[in-house]
């Protein structure tokens, strides 16, 4: 079949919206009808040219919802008509990763995913001269139409809007889960998020549903207070336009009369600097805190501390997906939203058609947006 | 009164053996006669002048056994006669630290500690002439008789030999600790320990006391793989033997059939080399690795690593005093020396009268021993 798509056709240039060839589901493979899409950081990532894994031509995107119009050979947990949400980390359930039952990481189609292809190792989608076009994360969602392996797909609730749920493939599930899966906080903990994008805005809310008494946001955009109050942060902190060291700043914020040391119990970097990271590990706790790494960092970028901070009682961790394992935990946080547990529809400052796909990147470079999404 | 005391009166000189005054216990203090010390690495990195908060003169020491000979005004929970374990690492159990229930590492008198100051902010040991001699990590059980806060004492039973359970003081509770207190291993587990001395020993006996299935030692001395053995290795590495990187050859050492990732579930570093550090982070298993720093690094030195490792799911922490909690766990882990569960008398190789405590030092740069204890 032919569908429509935006084409990462080189690094550094702007999608380019054509028709393509769409090859039908194989074995264990299904076909989705994408309804909506977000654009995400880990998009404009690959298309501008810094990451070193970035295949070109390719279609990106990577956060979308759809419905399944055909199933491949072998697949038995969905039909035509499902709503699904595309997991660019799959959930095979097989693989040693899955079944560890301590990591979400599922390995059963990492190799050919990372190569952007499918995975008997070929692309369904090509140009129209017959030029393959590589799958991006297993999801590329910047195609109205796209091919999935049945383990990369979350069956969702059909009640739930797909404009608004697109999101949950990516950023909510991964703020959220970063806080309940991967730092696991408690009622009453203090917590510190580094950077109010759109991950960062939802580990607000996560922490806020996980009951914690501080929820502190630092942004050097002041535009970003009044976003991180509307989510359940109660304090923000501009590096910018404070006096020393944000860490100091933290660890004096989070003193008590009781407790004269001070620092955060959990920390998240939402930033990919690694230079944020290293603030973000020595602002938590002696003794306790936990620091999350979400953030992409460039290639080749290292974090860096002194091993007294580890052995202080500190604990460096990071998180992909927030933990999630796609097919189990996506339709609960789809059931979330619908019950009105957490927020999305604010976070969606703009939508437009897949032909202004390019002024999503826009407002994404420009700091304007938290969330475009593209309704097809 | 007067004791005989090992006094190290400047950086990077040998033990001087004289007679200095100790004054008797203030409140909440307890006199105790050191019947044995063991010479730990942290002792030889503060003689050195390479730790950077060393303080001149002092009475270094932090590995004892011993008996109260006399309790200040205040004290309730010792009396003389008892036995006791002096504790570098106190526990009141009243600080926001002890009562937070995370962490072993309690600060109710961090501050004058550091400065190797009782908590009141004097020291008891002086020379001859009347010049102030520093205390040492709470302990200086270089000196036949101490003055030791009561929250930092374990009361022990009194049928377990001195010249044995001192080790407990630090390495034993150390090694084993960060096994079960700091990496919470479980049964079936694969481990990796680099570094086969005196703590890297006990970690490998923490390995085989919690069940771990596979326990890799890795050291550049080959004479530690027979020591190692003794103590529950099952696998021994020298980097220096292999082709390629060390990662890649526990990664490669650690795989199945079903499981073709591999890599090590826990790794412990005991060499205070932050290059160490690093590898011992990377070998460990993807989606759910632990890599615990017990090591000291040289002051100034930086662990780094990209954040791609945490981000995939491996977790970086460390321990002191492997998490143990001296008043609560140090008597148990007497009671499994008693009880056989775990092993010292083959670890120390060496013991030696006071008189010659700068022969095990020696001994320590030579390699020779595990540990020289002294006994007074
Ligand atoms: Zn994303
Ligand atoms: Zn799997
Ligand atoms: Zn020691
Ligand atoms: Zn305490």
């Amino acid at each position: 079949m032919r569908t429509r798509a935006a084409v990462a056709v080189a690094a550094g240039q702007p999608l380019e919206i054509m028709e393509v060839n769409l090859e039908g589901p194989k074995w264990g493979e299904v076909l989705v009808e994408i309804k909506a899409t977000g654009i995400c950081h880990t998009d404009e990532f690959t298309l501008s040219g810094a990451d070193p894994e970035g295949l070109f031509p390719a279609i990106l995107g990577h956060e979308g919802a759809g419905v399944v119009l055909e199933v491949g050979p072998g697949v038995t947990s969905l039909k035509p008509g499902d709503h699904v949400i595309p997991l660019y980390t799959p959930e095979c359930r097989q693989c040693p990763s899955c079944l560890s039952q301590k990591t979400n990481l599922c390995t059963a189609i990492r190799a050919t995913q990372g190569q952007g292809l499918m995975p008997d190792g070929t692309t369904r989608f090509s140009m129209l001269d017959g030029t393959p076009i590589h799958h991006y994360m297993g999801c590329s969602t910047f195609a109205n139409h796209t091919v999935l392996p049945e383990i990369a797909l979350a069956k969702v609730r059909e009640d739930a809007p797909f404009d608004k749920i697109c999101y949950i493939g990516c950023g909510v599930t991964t703020g959220i889960g970063a806080v309940i899966n991967t730092a696991k906080v408690e009622i009453g903990a203090k917590a510190v998020v580094f950077g109010l994008g759109g991950i960062g805005l939802n580990v607000l809310q996560g922490l806020k549903l996980a009951g914690a008494d501080m929820i502190i946001g630092v942004d050097i955009n002041n535009d970003r207070k009044a976003w991180g109050e509307r989510f359940g942060m109660t304090h923000f902190v501009n590096p910018k336009e404070i006096d020393g060291s944000v860490v100091q700043h933290i660890v004096n914020l989070t003193k008590t009369p009781f407790d004269q040391i001070g620092g955060a119990d959990y920390s998240f970097d939402c930033t990919g600097n690694v230079k944020v990271m290293r603030d973000a590990l020595e602002c938590t706790h002696r003794g306790w805190g936990v620091s999350v790494v979400i953030g992409v960092a460039p290639a080749g970028a290292e974090i860096a501390t002194r091993p007294f901070q580890l052995v202080t009682g500190r604990v460096w961790k990071g998180t992909a997906f927030g933990g999630a394992r796609g097919r189990t935990d996506v339709p609960k946080i789809v059931d979330w939203y619908m019950d009105g547990k957490i927020q999305i529809d604010p976070m969606i400052t703009h939508t437009m058609g897949l032909e202004d796909i390019n002024k999503g990147f826009d407002l994404m470079h420009k700091g304007e947006s938290i969330r475009s999404v593209v309704l097809y």
